[in-house]
């Protein structure tokens, strides 16, 4: 495995600065950086992956994160199958909170066995750290303005699609 | 707004001891105190929302609350619109532990952003703090008693209505 | 209330290293250890409670655990009314992080309101803490091999059966 | 006790720009807020009291706090004998993380069995929370910019006054 | 080793209701019970070891806890040399909150590997729980009522004796 | 800055099994990697810098870790300072706990806002990792076996050198 290629899972139901800042760091520390939409089959979605792609795409390019960024999706097995199928060396997660750690610390430890890949933990900025992707849907859901805590085209996007334009 | 005014959020499903002394510490903090029973519509409720604040007024008399006490419920938008309707100024939330804070922070903060309204956090006294709504239901429904965590009319109502008398 | 005789409760879907590591030191502890598949009405299972008692038995066995171990489920009640009925006065859980300690302090106090039964806390050898059953069934679940986590009969199990042979 | 009055305590030493926040958040929330310095006689410091309220006043006036900020010290006993002493209802501490909280719980704990003063617990910005007075210490004593995390008074003197000029 | 013989070592520097309420729990649930006073070299006492063993026994009897508690004092070794000693096979501690877990759970498992002995946790009474020893010097040296904090004799004692009576 | 050389800061007084852990993954994800021995003039150290760099080259000699690691002191200023001269764009800290993280976290967003270095989090191996340095040193003054807690050449030196030969 290549330790130069990484990857950021998530669900990215939508993408928010928090997740683009951790995109952008982790986009300078590796030479390709593959950002993955994980499909959750315990998790009810509000948006297809289709959507959650384009809306990364969108964002990452009119955020200007470098040029090394592969979005993809990944539906049909273990994270770690996809890393390997891409030579990555790396996973890396953003952390908001300590119960991010405890929640994210058991999957680094099995990840590690299943293809002795590495997990490592990155910041976010704290100012965009703590809203999850969970809470701009509640917002959203309810017809608040998630604008200062999504990219401008998730918040467009929340603006007239979920409102049914 | 007026912070003189404040909100007791929650689902109160049903009340707990915990609730009723945040409840009564508030109301000595603030002029006006609103407890509002938040409908969730994620989360399967035991009790309908007109049973929950008939609970609240009756433990809030029962347990001797101060007189500026309205209790109300919202299921139609953002938290934050009823506080602007009410011209309140506070949020109020009780913590029983590190978990509820790292729970609480992102809505505060997500609530500061969409109205300006600020979160205050107050501590339960410790004998009454850790037991939730959740684990008094459950509790409730396998039969055990719920007398110690829960005001008097809310032990009344489990014993004899949750057993279809 | 006999204080030699202690249970420990668990879902155990499936059993874990960590499980095994956590009955292996209380059954060094106490004359007489029931295992207590317990049925969590909020969760779906991926095995059969009988399939779980049956591979907690393989397990304890092929493990070398103490003799003074007994295996039972319960589905009909608290779980004090388990331990009142076998004269247990203790219940033992397991913790594998702090997160762990916040989720369970709240059942403890609530089952000494509900019987006067104290809940100890053991730490499991941290080699095999960290991994959960929830973890181990999204691992399964995508042909992830789990043998690293789960005890000889587990692994067996999972790797013919959950395949559907 | 007048529950308009509110007193925020803290070392100070030196003021950071997370603490004017909360410094301004409780302005905003209270008819009179007392910023008081209190000496901790476990703790060695690096700045003299007076000097500390020194910087505290300049800062509260260069980053436009509200007129209502009493700023004074306290070093001859109990926080609460000074909130008795101008009549307070109501401390005010700014939460960093769950750790600070874990911190704080018993003293607020402590001082509602003293004096029936409750302690509500504030947010500063997440941009502002997470550095602390004792790191700012250690940066600038290797010789660190630390204008990012204090306000410009203290990051003025500590630029000049620090190094001896 | 003998599981059914305990160790509750701490620095009961002074004792405090919290400690009472796990040596009462820890009686019941052992045959003997050693509460062991620790000198810990790298904290500065407020008592000498000879006052915390005579408040500690004097605390015991006025609080009617069971009879098969010895009160003792180590200061030359390992805790768990003092344990070996005594022939058991079990060191309980209470915890607090999440940061006690944490920082107990390492040197639990180096007593594992020094001696095999294994580490319980036990939950004191919450309304007990929060006040440390350390927060009542700070209180006590202030001249605060510790009262509510600490059993009788060490209210007492910190009443008359630390005020040079 | 190139981010394929890698600082993992620490005190390592004494190495742990832990560090060296951590400074194996460290050293198979970056082409450079320097281990430094950071003088913490706030603690008082066991070891002097001069032998903790020693037995750090012995273990990392012994534990067969790959050739790229560089082991240096630095006791003249900012941490960032040295990364900046060796041109290294990322810190690396293995976290042992969620509680390491709240500690660690500041000090991250305090070297990207003077250096726009980078903070990885690397997890270490379960196994080793709860024991920390300080733990270690309790033990050892105490005259227990640290043996299964630090790599071979510690283990020695602690055995024969702190006993004074």
């Amino acid at each position: 495995m290549n330790n130069r290629i990484a990857v950021v899972p998530g669900s990215f139901d939508p993408p928010t600065l928090g997740h683009i800042d951790v995109i952008r760091r982790a986009a300078a520390l590796y030479d390709e950086l593959h950002v993955l939409v994980v499909h959750n089959p315990g998790k009810e979605a509000m948006l297809p992956i289709a959507q959650r792609l384009s809306l990364l795409e969108q964002s990452i390019a009119e955020e200007n994160v470098d040029g090394n960024v592969i979005v993809a999706s990944w539906s049909m097995g273990l994270l770690v199958d996809y890393a390997t199928d891409v030579d990555a060396g790396v996973l890396v997660k953003g952390i908001r909170s300590q119960v991010d750690v405890a929640y994210e610390t058991p999957m680094a430890i099995v990840n590690r066995h299943l293809a002795q890949i590495e997990t490592v933990f990155l910041l976010p900025d704290p100012a965009h750290a703590l809203v999850s992707s969970s809470l701009v849907r509640q917002v959203a859901a309810l017809g608040g303005d998630v604008s200062p805590f999504v990219p401008g085209p998730v918040a467009r996007f929340l603006d007239t699609g979920a409102r049914g334009l």
